[in-house]
């Protein structure tokens, strides 16, 4: 009889927590697809021989996703609103999120530690942070916002609990109050594909450090579950570099003839020295 | 030389605003197709010869949704944070979001007046809304609320603020002190038939009350650009009333046979009182 | 060690080929989810301590339909063109097609037997099919439509195949000449959720009687791996009757307040009754 | 009173035919959205305060793709079935297809010219075409392929049509005999982000001969649509060269230090100068 097919990296980490910040949570919780299915996937429509890795590698540099978006893949995550926000606005997947109208509020309020806790960017940067703040700085920053949520948290209390006369405020009303740093919850279902392009965007040294945080621990949870498709995104994606017909054209004039001896030390096949053989050519 | 459809009624809104709650704002941007246009992009499937009142009707009530997902629209929302997450969960449109990250943020906050201002709901009902509270209640809740988000921006203000030897906080870390009842503003591009499901949800009694004001207004401006789509809308969606299996035994088994006269004075066509004949048969 | 969840109806037909028309195949390939794990992701939005079964019998009929994204499934599909045409439609899975640009041609082609072979229908109607046709007709059919298969495989192959000085055409070109019961195949994934839609569709008495043959394998499928999803489907979905606004209007002149007694007798719980006779309330 | 905003040169193209193949038809049957109303969109998230052609390379090179999404077009578009599988495979707009089970079937078939009848590729090459072929090889295919076509028309005249006691197949089972190349149409409805994804597939040399010129046709259009935005897909999309991670350890093996002088030259913005700058420090 025939089985499902497994990837014993991610059974290793079914149900395992990994903690991030001071109180946030990834959990791996179901997955479905392998290296090599994704490749048996492919196959029905190219026809190819090769060999798992050398096919994921093509797939993802030829941006044929649909195989791959036969991998899926479910998270539990636990995060504060603000990170929430961002992660949410990748539409492809599916979220069951916390909902603070059916249930009680999550208490947990994101306080950064000292290493989360940086100036602004310097002058005409429009986001980011700039350096580290000093200990006394970050300390007081940290015991105001602490002092801002535990107000916020009972202040909300206040509002919503019945007392003497008072009826006691509709939580989906009350929770105006509570403060965008707040955790909450969710469930998210996504495939491989998507998966890459949500790696591809808060791996980025331009994403927020908080989110950041969390990706690498995802991208733990991907390299795992999908090695070799992991080791085609290192090599194809996110290692990657684009030059616009501009950039090409100034590299062009330049000359790289020199580029097109000795390829063979760079671990590439045949057919990707061929591949970038046609773009120096496109280049001359 | 021909010109793109346009609807009248639409024509008459673009940049107009409409105003909702303390500081929220609707406004219709952009639109594409009409109720011919729809029913043109309908009939290259169906070859249909009905008028456009009649085919819209008969799209809607067989879930014949594509030709309707031609019509699109544009709408600005300005929304506190608490009621847009409801509103960025429909995955179908896009949203261009007021970034905190680039931008200062916008120092409106939700306070609700008094209307608003409702007691928990009562024992065992989970979401939700009660009675109106006392006028000194009310008044009190409103005073706390705003008080708290005018600390809550103060504290922002002081985090990010360089003072003296402080260096100013990063606004992406700041940020978290704001309350969930700050405003923000989106830019929201949507079809029709999505726009249909959207509004079937918020305008229900059962959506949270705030979110039910803009929904009104969506839905003034669906019925100025679209007004037999949104006539079918309220007769085979909003209006329509579903049985289930269980349900329709027990119709079945009371007898029906009455209702198999005199149809003809509720308005239904010969195709409409065909199908409901072959409901009640089904009831028998 | 945790591992993932697991259904044994899905997993007792991995790999299992079911036989359909003269030659389409359908195979479960994989899975994700299982009645149970849906409930759980429900659970982190709405708190629900229902059993499963009723839980899901509310998700389906409230369509709160996230969680339900979360049960993945993959199919292997063999169908003859015409009707995949019908199938990819499904926008909201991925499809992993057969390439007659990559690949050489699927020579089977849909040869209809006499259970298919039906008259057109009868005067007024636009679609589907009317009475079974005589033996002899029907045999004069398949005879013809078999020829005219054979004859476009042979001419494909005299157009592609390289002969004397010919070149032989290529194939992305000669394959015009074939016929669209051509048989393909391909892998699909999709949700627990899209899929009921598809069976809603696919199973309704006016989809085209080859389709439904497909449809009618895949419920199965879905029964053995979900099967009080599948119940809640039948009750909710398939076997649910929805009245329009003017058919409510009509339904509430005859008066219905029989059905307001011994409810209890259709099977239905506690809640259900609420709603129905809210509903009966609403006709009156 | 405003208006919506309107393209020019969109205008001037509404309802004009684009004849391409034999009996090929593209045809701008509406739109929503201009250059300056995207970058509108834009600015509600980034605040930028760009000219619009720098603002859309901007978007365009860092994958801001939301506010492009807001542009929508609808064409009209008559073509083979064997090509309208490749289009319809563009899952993310929505398409309003012909169907031959309510209407009567398009009788046109595509008979390719000489310029489209060519060999197959050379040994080792899956896809694509070889060399023309001769002019009495291509006449002998043109024959043929016509002839093939007229007599699968003329068979399924014979199996749907009355005649004496023949009752006449139902058209639905009938169209198995009609050739792949058959003409169908649809109007389909997408937005200018995913426009350009089908634009850089369909371009490219290893699409389909058929299928760019359809491609070129719907290039046309949307370069006289959005022209900034074409522009900003000409140099950061069709025209950009992205070298892997292994390519790029190449290219920094061979040094490009000259790179790093005289970039005025090529039309590049002090910001993008930047980016390129960058990109070649890591080269390094």
């Amino acid at each position: 009889m025939k089985t499902r097919p497994f990837s014993p990296g991610a059974d290793a980490l079914i149900g395992v927590v990994h903690h991030v910040l001071d109180h946030g949570e990834v959990e791996l919780v179901d997955y479905m697809g392998t290296d090599e299915h994704l490749c048996k996937i492919a196959r029905v429509s190219t026809g190819s021989e090769r060999q798992h890795l050398g096919l994921l590698g093509y797939l993802v540099r030829h941006k044929h996703n649909t195989p791959i978006e036969f991998g899926k893949l479910t998270l539990r995550v636990k995060i504060p609103w603000h990170l929430a926000q961002q992660w949410l606005r990748h539409r492809t997947g599916a979220f069951s999120v916390h909902s603070h109208r059916y249930q009680p509020p999550i208490s947990d309020c994101y306080i950064p530690s000292e290493e989360y806790i940086q100036s602004r960017p310097t002058e005409g940067v429009k986001q980011g942070r700039g350096a580290t703040m000093t200990e006394g700085d970050a300390q007081w920053v940290r015991k105001t916002v602490a002092e801002s949520a535990e107000s916020a948290l009972a202040l909300y209390s206040a509002l919503v609990e019945e007392d003497g006369g008072y009826s006691g405020l509709a939580a989906e009303v009350a929770r105006i109050v509570l403060p965008q740093g707040q955790y909450t919850q969710f469930y998210w279902v996504t495939d491989a594909h998507n998966l890459m392009h949500f790696l591809n965007l808060r791996l980025d040294p331009h994403a927020q450090k908080e989110i950041r945080a969390y990706a690498d621990i995802v991208y733990k949870i991907f390299c795992a579950w999908l090695p070799a498709l992991a080791q085609a995104f290192d090599t194809y994606v996110r290692g990657a570099v684009t030059f616009s017909a501009k950039e090409a054209a100034a590299l062009a004039k330049v000359g790289l003839n020199a580029c097109l001896v000795g390829l063979g030390d760079y671990g590439m096949s045949a057919g990707e020295i061929a591949e970038f053989t046609a773009k120096l050519q496109k280049l001359k």
